[in-house]
């Protein structure tokens, strides 16, 4: 360690004799940290920290959860004579609790691009707005989501089992809130939510991806839908299926790409199986099936059934 | 927004000019609600929330974890001295606790049926009797399972290593504890231990699968076992297995079969590695090893070693 | 339940005649732990509880995160003015934290070997002070994980996205901090940090695995990494890929053989697509990619392009 | 220790040489509650803990003390948008627990009494009723001595910090709401309120005082105002008033009087000087005006202004 | 209520019938809100509550307890390695959290006074600069405070049982940060750590009382030291001393006077025994003594000896 | 600040430009911190804090009351039949954390005394064990004392009202804990505990006054009892009593005298009335009683009544 480093904070000599050898770690780890604001071209840093937090996103996912039902994802003590005033006040708790995470990323989104930010907290206002005022419909979209898990289960016994348990629910919960921040301006808030319901269910959903009415996912560790992906209405997924674009596609100076639409088209009333991959901008037709296991780089027209050709196993015997 | 939406608990005017629009938004979500409670053909809702508690079953599960495994899950200053105390006082609360949801869930399945609920309290307090009942012999399956676990994996150090740590063992300790409550008339409340487990392991076990001693799951990452599976002693799955049942099966007026038996029977000492497939209610003979990626819908003798037919890759170089 | 085992802490008849008969529970799991320390060969435990706590090294791992990443995992008050004294400080309650869990493996370790423990106490110190004294090296190599993904996702907004989101660069960051202790004789503590990002993301990498810098795993659910494997640089694997052993290796006497190199070594600059198993210890060579649900078992010379061979898929259509 | 007390729940001999001989210490425990129980003529307790939790009220003071003054004691976020679903939804979670407790004061009531239980729900409902009812009044009460406190303490600033920082206020709050409860059936949790706010502010008020509009306490440590005192509107009292009984007092048989009025009434507009000591069921009249440590035993008329007589301090100098 | 109530939030008729009618309450509650703020002559209050938190206050004032005597204050596992990190880390948020609390008082004054409020923010940031700044030296006098505790009481074992045990210590040290606060601008905040010390320790020192070096309370319960007191060096104090206004004084329209100097002198070296009342602006001399119980309302020259005269009591015996 | 402070731990020069010259502040204050140790002639600190924390006694203190009153104080959800597994827990838990904070008084006070420290932790061992068999005696002078109180306020409605509620109570029990731990060698964490009622109640009782059973103190907000007070049966007192030590007592070389008996002695069955103070190593035969306020430097025989003479109120009207 140099100098320069040691004119950071450096302690009396004895102090360096600590059983953690503290100020020599701390001045070290501060040295790190400095050659990597340098790589990225970042100054000193004025102000304090800058980005959202996720945990205060799962508080406020999990406020609004209730909010949205809270005879079921409510406290336990509610009753119809209060409903209402717990929605209000919940929600009127989260909204401002989202208020501050959404200026957080527009600061953010600002000091990267460089530029000015006049109207930040108004932007910031609106967009908790719409996220507000989107909630009924939501709440719509999400019963017929339940709906169709109900439906698509054989092992389901009742519309709120699946609310209570079902992972392929608390992802879609997740999405939809998620995709409402991505569209009105705050994609990193959206991604952070997404990644929430991806630690607990296994299931990554992009929050770009745009999803139809009625979409249900069954057990659903492993599966993976990518930005771009678009999916129509009663679709519905079994475990580890990815909907994921093609790689090794680049740009000429041979970077990633990145933004274009490289994930698939789903039509409404598909069924795709336990661990199919279908990779690319490619369609799958309306009512369509994709078996377990297939591997899907090209388009399909409308009532295709896919499946495995040539699977064989062999079988041994002792 | 109609009148007759306003006339819930409209505020006034002005209120309606708050930054959130909130008496707005909160009355349409009251309308959401209501729109979902007419179509599930509810009524009012006299009481307050009779759906058991996620959370609260969390805790209950930690408790019983540390009652069956003391000096291993239990409390960091806990000695033999006060081993028994600890295991009674903490077992109380945690069936006390218990008590009260299974109330809650057979509450729920009343209300569902519309029948009398007349012994109600009663029939809970013999399920919680049954669980505690059944809770050392439990202990005994679960010490076989690490063992079995130990004996399964060459990176295993140690007994209590694979008790702490590994995800299959978690697994299994929820699941035996949601099958005691699924057999004596408390699905619900399995079905979310189960989820318990399959949020932290990524491991989906439904809590109807018959599992004998000995079992072992390794890595566990997107394994599925179905509601009706059954499994024999000392059988050992890796990641990604799935034992699940076959699609398409409908009634004759087009809606999914419920209930039936539907998925694989696997028989004593059998060994299914990463990512195979079984599906349908066939039956894998005693002692059969199924390679990984199988996909297998049919049958297999006892002894039987099936791998996959066919796999080829294809080498290009640059 | 014989009389022995009520000699043990017998309550009163008319106790037994409670509602949850818990004398006799508690009597009955008493007898089920003495069978276990019973075969496990283990005598009376004079002291208390001695394995180290999941809960105790979330909180030191939640802890050393934030004192390596200070403005972007740390306190949401936290400015630059105050940056070291927040890490300085943060790192001595996390490293004084870590000692007592160091102890607990290393009094763990010596009673399973029966041997003398007189410098446990010096060794569970040096253990700690070089993992302090590793800390500025790790925060190096994860700044550049952190490169790796940003410029390996076309969804990447920015570099701080990445460390906030991204299941890939959390199972990293556990994975080096595990490392160093695995290295310096901590496995146990090593497993429980691996499995606590296993739980997080669904990636189990075994805290034994040599990784290389800028490592990148996207989405990752599914991921198994073994512990013997090896990685070089610049390496990106997407969800699901297996870096694991061939099975039925097994010693003379019929046990698995436990230890020895097993797993896959994979070099520089490799790209190993979803699903892809590889297994064994095979060698894929430097700049090779091995395309999405390829089963490899032998190894590949450098620049290799892997993909499935006759991967067809049979459409029917209604 | 007798046999008898071993015949309990007796741990088997070894288990007695543990380092804090627990199990001895607990038999001896239960003996000595045994022989409690059985002083007070207390059979077996089939039951759980029947007693009201002084947590328990805490909690619910604070939050009822939240929907009264939502603006100044509620959640720091509130604005006005919000204000009544915040009030609403704390009143009911409020009520809710306090119903909780009122039916455990009311069960202990009837099993000391042995008499039936038969509306004892109902019974409970209506105090909470009541409660609930009395609300918006208390609310005005409370404004008027706020009001009375800032002016009559020259050192107050404003109301607003009258509210949020005088004990005097804290515990006519208490008061005011366990008066209430005092008198709808609930003593014992209203005593509970009372010692909530006698440990707050030293100020200990009986719950079954009398108090009128307007009242103010200043400073208060060591104010006593016994069960039957009653008190007018305007009075003013400083620290370490008593408003007592006169002692000695007994019944024929020789033991103290119960129920009986026995402490001062104070008419409107007194003041009350620190350390005075008014005993005995005597009136103060109406603006009268009772001196710093002034010992009074006897009825004054209205307009009295009553000062220590022969007060003389004896000056040494060195 | 009429109908200008219900315009309010008005719930639906059959809403009021629920069990706590809690729809009405809270119409009523808003009631008396809006009479109060009119009273008041407030309007409607566009923004959220802008009053200081006690609960903040107290967190903040244990935070810079921690930083002024790490080693017996701070946290148990702090080192001499690490303390100046703990000390600047823990001041660090104590000082951001304290200017979130200046900037609610200065709002608070500035809408009190109806003024514009340019420079506020300014302003709280030099408040709590200068209560950093003044931190180092109140250090310093909290020593002397200790020391003569301990020098005053025969039953002091050490410096720091005295530091760790004493209710007058506590007083004193909240005393000394509230007066830096109310000697720069933010009185109510000082109020209410001064009260926060009164709930503790039953000793209410208005935070506008100079206090000297080396001041000592033995006990403490019922001291009552007013704002404009001023109190020499090495003075002691024993349980209920009253060093209070006298009463009675009013300005010429009635009302009561503020502000004026109206609280004792005490010089140095004086000691007041148990239970003494000064009144008004008098001087006691350096090195007096003033008896238990006596009645002082006249300044006594330097080395007085004030007792009580008169004192007897009436001794009969049966 | 000289060269010498900033050598410490010296931030570079920008630092100081903070907002809150932390680095400043925090190198003062270590000058601050160096002063104070060498004042006491203290070194370096080379190990942690090793004061007893209050927190850790609070929690202990709330775990035994539980212990010896488990229906009253214990949990809410307790039952006969888990009464002896809760108190054997709850006893161990609290055993091992008192065993821990008794370890830290001892080395304090062998660090004070800079002797060698061979036997410290099993003197620590024999001062909890004495602790762990006094309770069961501890919990029967408890029950005495509940009586006494019962049967002398004639307020009181019920024994559980009194144990709940009354800080009489709360005071005792505290005490009680407190001289036993006083008793036998650990004065600092008794005089901690006695601390916590103070702080509660504003009852001050020093712990090693030795007081009898059936002992009651009723509202006893300022009672304050010396270090050598004895207290007989059956004794009760009433608020604002002091048994204190006559002051101006010193030794020859003019400090304080310490340790010698200077407080009364209280025979069998007296009253003390609130306000009195009784002063010095005085004796109250036995049946006494002494009357409010009343001022006794002198011994009294049995069945003496004291009462304050000559007390006269001046009464004038307008």
């Amino acid at each position: 360690m140099n100098d320069s480093v040691r004119a950071g904070l450096s302690p009396a000599p004895e102090v360096f004799g600590g059983q953690w050898a503290l100020a020599d770690v701390v001045a070290r780890l501060r040295v790190a940290r400095m050659s990597w604001r340098k790589r990225q071209g970042r100054g000193r840093e004025p102000g304090g920290r800058e980005l959202p937090s996720r945990e205060a996103l799962a508080e406020i996912v999990h406020a609004v959860c209730g909010a949205l039902f809270p005879m079921r994802l409510g406290p336990p003590d509610l009753r119809e004579e209060s409903e209402d005033f717990y929605v209000g006040h919940t929600l009127d708790s989260a909204l401002n609790a989202l208020l501050a995470q959404v200026k957080l990323e527009l600061n953010y989104q600002v000091r990267h691009e460089a530029r000015e930010r006049p109207d930040l907290h108004q932007r910031a206002v609106h967009i908790v707005q719409d996220f507000a005022a989107a909630l009924p419909g939501l709440r719509g979209l999400l019963d017929d989501d339940v709906m169709a898990a109900f439906h698509g289960d054989p092992a389901a016994r009742s519309v709120d089992e699946v609310l209570l348990c079902y992972p392929g629910i608390l992802a879609v919960l997740h999405h939809r809130l998620a995709h409402q921040l991505y569209q009105t301006g705050a994609p990193l808030l959206a991604r952070m939510i997404a990644e929430l319901a991806h630690a607990q269910t296994g299931i990554d959903i992009h929050p770009g991806a745009r999803i139809g009415r009625g979409f249900f996912i069954d057990h659903g560790t492993g599966v993976v839908i990518g930005e771009t992906a678009v999916i129509g209405e009663r679709v519905r997924l079994y475990q580890a299926v990815t909907l994921g674009a093609k790689r090794f596609a680049t740009t000429e100076d041979g970077s990633l790409e990145k933004g274009a639409p490289r994930h698939p088209i789903v039509e409404d009333d598909v069924v795709i199986y336990a661990g199919a991959t279908v990779l690319g901008r490619i369609t799958i037709g309306r009512g369509s099936s994709i078996g377990g296991n297939v591997w899907l780089t090209r388009s399909v027209p409308p009532g295709s059934h896919v499946t495995q050709a040539n699977v064989q196993s062999e079988v041994r015997h002792d």
